[in-house]
């Protein structure tokens, strides 16, 4: 992690802040959502070409984390659990099928081309986890965060984000060169699905007596303070007991969406992400490191043979996945296409492979284009198909995480 | 700077912000304002108390940073520049006098008490600075910001804060063992009042075309973002120029309050406020060392005896400074009074003199009694004064930075 001085730091905000701004604007004023231009912002004030901003510095990171949780909160606010139950079994097809067949035919692809077989598996895992943080943010771009579609998508990417830290797991045993026990792995995924149960379970007795404990505060922005601060505990409980912070946030917002002050505190959560969600999508972009595709370089030729390949069987797997759950009557490509974005997680598992020495400079590069290409394709081809579908529908709660970002 | 897990600094705003929400709440059903609570929740959870809160975590520091920046934007955006400039000359004379004045006395005190010239010098230095952060959150929980008395201590202590700049340089220079020349004390005066004047013209200048700029970005919360972008662009500019961080935000409030969307602009920084501002008083209250002031040990005691005297001299120099525009009608107590705390700027002072060995622990603990009681005895006096002279008036407007904390 590196250091800054406080200005330093103030300065690096200032330009990730305007780059987000402009290059979003811009994004919607060619008819895309504005997180696409979020991305190249950062892309462009990152490592790759300007190198004005470094994802690495600490607080950075931090404050980037503390995007992902208030946009997750803000997700689970707008969340229906019921509606979410409702079509739990079509969202766990989906994730299991949108996990099993993009890994699957990762491996096969990497072992045709001649890789050997921890080197495939690592690549196969890069391609398992949706990037939920980035599925929910166009689904509100576009505000269709609330059709069946979109609580399927959610639903499955949640379940895959759990999924993921199971294949975390085991692949970071394989490669450690362990050996990785059942129960290990058992426990894994007992603790990540079990604390979302729980604390929905348990939530839902206790938080109604929290509320009224915290109503006696009179001091103005206490809802939204309570609603911040019951995401980042169960981030942290999250965490310590083995799932992921932001499911801890996105059940914090879900287990508030009920509660009478539900609005007041989606007001005051927006504004709050207003200033840290892009930060996030700006770090996503900003981490990205595009000279791993240098066409001169014969790492970077190999690159583009392996991300060409992992990119199809990326975008094919989470497809596939989205027909799945055959008896579904609802839009099937739009579920596809919205579970293919993989963002930052794809990122984490090649900074992994890289870091244990399973990747070289070429596979890392290939990783890389599959994130950036997959991340890219997802908000494009989601607003295609859901305008072709009903021409311009405007959603009918302009207020709330939508307003995250206007619809263009 | 330590450092820490995402979840950890979680933990930690969880902690932080829970104890500022109940703490200050208790402070209010006590009818003090909830800045003290704050504070007080600072101490419970810093390392003298519960050591739950590590205010030298980097990243707490610089979200405490963000928060100073926050404050001084919202109250820049309720100051009326005007109304400031034409009581100028009355903060002038309040200002120059509650420095010297209070150097002058602690200097003498800490010779009488035997302390060799240089101890005494830089005891008299953490005597001089109020805590703009602190005064002008106490003038807003009472909702006395726009008095003419709240506009003239206001002025007075964004004037003090630049020359506790000068002061700074001397007196860092003298205990640097260097000699300070004229030159660069008329160099830092001369940067630090400047940029406060450049940034007021030329922005006034530039303004206008700036604002038009980000009227054509159509994302929602552009206005506080834009608003945010700015007070931390002219806080590096300021720091750059060697001025004050928080000068640069003060500046970037006050240009911004004439524009035309001041007011949903101060509504969104006001809910920014409500997360990073209570960071900033807690961290202030956790940076606090109760351990220098043991009765049991004898640094302690001698710790009591300094403390006692630098109180004495801190209250006293500041209430005179209240009464040194002779010509002004209003209340002069209360001006006096708005001038007492020192908070963090004093801390400041007596970390570096420990640092550099020329306060001994005593000492240091001497100067932490007379910040702990002079930032701590402003806000009930002020409360007194001014509930006692129109007994519980409600001020006009609800809304804005006076909503950070509600009237108790």
């Amino acid at each position: 992690m590196h250091h800054l001085e406080v200005s330093e730091l103030f300065a690096m905000l200032v330009v990730m802040l305007v780059a987000a701004k402009i290059v979003g604007e811009l994004a919607q004023r060619i008819g895309q959502p504005a997180v696409l231009g979020e991305l190249i912002a950062g892309i462009l004030v990152g490592r790759s070409v300007l190198g004005l901003v470094d994802p690495h510095v600490e607080t950075i990171h931090m404050l980037s984390e503390l995007g992902v949780v208030i946009l997750l909160l803000a997700i689970g606010l707008e969340t229906d659990l019921r509606a979410m139950m409702r079509v739990g079994g079509t969202s766990l097809a989906v994730a299991v099928i949108g996990v099993v067949l993009p890994f699957g035919l990762g491996y096969a692809a990497c072992r045709l081309l001649g890789l050997d077989g921890l080197t495939s598996i690592m690549a196969g895992a890069t391609l398992t986890a949706t990037s939920v943080g980035i599925t929910a943010r166009v689904l509100s771009d576009l505000g269709r965060l609330r059709d069946v579609e979109g609580q399927i998508i959610l639903g499955a990417a949640v379940i895959d984000d759990i999924l993921g830290l199971v294949i975390l797991t085991v692949v970071g045993g394989m490669v450690g060169g362990g050996s990785v026990s059942v129960g290990a792995v058992a426990w894994t995924t007992g603790a990540a699905f079990g604390f979302l149960a729980v604390t929905l379970v348990v939530g839902h007795l206790v938080l109604p007596w929290l509320v009224r404990l915290a109503s006696r505060i009179n001091l103005p922005g206490t809802p939204t303070i309570f609603a911040l601060t019951l995401a980042l505990g169960l981030a942290w409980l999250a965490e310590k007991s083995g799932s992921a912070l932001i499911i801890g946030a996105f059940a914090a917002g879900v287990l508030l969406a009920k509660t009478p002050r539900a609005h007041e505190i989606e007001k005051g959560i927006t504004t709050l992400g207003h200033f840290f969600v892009p930060l996030f999508f700006v770090a996503v972009g900003a981490s990205v490191d595009l000279s791993a595709l240098n066409p001169l370089d014969s790492d970077s030729r190999w690159a583009l043979v392996v991300g060409g390949a992992l990119i199809v069987c990326g975008v094919v797997g989470k497809l596939a996945a989205g027909y799945a759950p055959f008896w579904f009557r609802g839009d099937k490509r739009v579920v596809g296409v919205g579970m293919i974005p993989r963002g930052e997680v794809g990122l984490i598992f090649a900074q992994m492979g890289l870091d244990q020495g399973v990747f070289d400079a070429g596979m890392f590069g290939g990783v890389t284009l599959m994130v950036i290409v997959t991340t890219f394709l997802a908000p494009p081809l989601l607003k295609l198909l859901l305008t072709s579908k009903n021409g311009g529908r405007i959603h009918e709660e302009p207020e709330g995480i939508e307003d995250l970002v206007t619809e263009a």
